[in-house]
């Protein structure tokens, strides 16, 4: 029988078929932030995740990955996990004793306040996932991912559980599983000793509001295109001035939504242009 | 010596690790739409767009996946492909005669008309990605995506070779290939063929501005909890009503930016909250 349970972080904890059985068996790391994916393809999983510094964390134990395929949870001899829409139309929506029989699996041992543990499925029509929300999940204990395909979810099972949709942005994906990990990704670099010495200036930008100024490196002159001459200056409040202007001059252009916010956050008229 | 380019369509292109080499000692479906991924991560592909629809349409040959490694061009006995920040600061960049060479061979029997073959770099400062942007890269004959890593890359490439900046989402990620498959997940099931029969009523509902309608199947009751009545009426007009009023409710309540959106391109008060 199919073992539903995957896990790809450090100490391994294996559940069995049974839905409901308690997932004891094996320690963890005491902790350590966890991630549970509900999934039809659990083999994508960790995928990009695996890679790079998030891989690095993962296999060090500074988080917890496990997928939990939807399929045995199915009903019938096919293990059917969908059906047609009520009322009628394309595509097949996700039952809501399937899915409610695997978020009960995955929601053992674990808090049942949705503010240390957050239930996310990752839906167009949620609210827009961006470095705020990642922020937050990363201060959770875990989370547990839905990842949808075809139509959709049967609605009763996000009310039900109490259920947060999230977005990754207005466009169609084939299901969640892209999604979830983009947002595992954002997630799981704020938690502590994910990023190590590599502290980017990146969020610091985003928190601020504004786009990052752009970014030079060796050669000095490519293609008969040179650095910008204050950049080589050695002047580092010439140099601070520079990248603030470019980094304003490039929002403004760019995202006038997000020039408009930071102009507000910083208590000037948002239609305003002139420096902050 | 490493191969820089892997193809996972139906039929293979191999190229030799010299970077100019001419691609064209294999043949490929003529027409099927190409995306060619220049990465560090190589590996990490198709990772998710190898399952389901994208997958299958890849080994139909309706759309061809290659990515180019970007270490092969690095500098020096290491390969280095990045340097530090002129003007000092946190982090990496990638350097522009690296990321260039790599560009350069990633272009190689494109057409020069970035309209019909886009150069995209995935940036938080890049426009943000839409459906509309999905269906306008669905229409060209390929694009080339380039994957960050660190604090980004020299900007003087950006300007050189006319890239897109596109952007995910207001959220930083580790690198850019989740982006990437995000991105190509969402055009590719947009390409003639690859959805096939299960043309999705979510475009639709996109098109329209509009979140999508709360969805149910089977079982009629769970957990307590019955199907609203309207949709087992079989009664078709008001079904069809229903729907459209929960996802005007959905979209006020979620998503006032859309609803705004929406009925300004109904040419009505955008602030206003009766039916459209």
């Amino acid at each position: 029988m199919t073992t539903p349970t995957r896990s790809h972080g450090r100490l391994s904890i294996r559940a069995t078929a049974r839905p409901r059985e308690l997932m004891t068996d094996t320690p963890h790391l005491a902790g350590a932030w966890q991630a549970r994916v509900i999934t039809l393809f659990p083999d994508l999983f960790p995928g990009v995740l695996g890679a790079s510094l998030t891989g690095k964390a993962l296999q060090d134990g500074l988080w917890r990955l496990e997928t939990i395929d939807l399929r045995p949870y199915g009903v019938g001899k096919h293990r059917n996990v969908d059906d047609t829409p009520a009322g009628g139309g394309a595509g097949m929506v996700l039952r809501p004793d399937v899915v409610g029989r695997a978020i009960a699996h995955a929601q053992q041992d674990t808090p049942a306040d949705r503010a240390r543990w957050p239930v996310v499925y990752l839906s167009p029509r949620g609210r827009p996932f961006d470095q705020r929300m990642a922020e937050r999940f990363s201060r959770t204990d875990g989370i547990t991912l839905l990842c949808g395909r075809f139509e959709g979810v049967d609605e009763r099972v996000i009310d039900h559980y109490g259920i947060e949709e999230v977005s990754l942005g207005d466009f169609v994906l084939t299901g969640g599983e892209i999604a979830a990990q983009a947002l595992l990704d954002a997630t799981v670099r704020l938690i502590p000793r994910v990023l190590g010495n590599q502290a980017s200036t990146e969020e610091e930008s985003f928190s601020e509001g504004l786009l990052e100024h752009p970014q030079y490196t060796r050669p000095t002159v490519w293609e008969g295109r040179e650095i910008p001459e204050v950049l080589l200056s050695g002047h580092h409040a010439k140099i601070a001035d520079w990248r603030r202007a470019e980094a304003e001059r490039l929002t403004k252009e760019r995202r006038p939504d997000l020039w408009r916010a930071c102009r507000a956050a910083h208590g000037m008229d948002p239609e305003g242009d002139q420096e902050l």
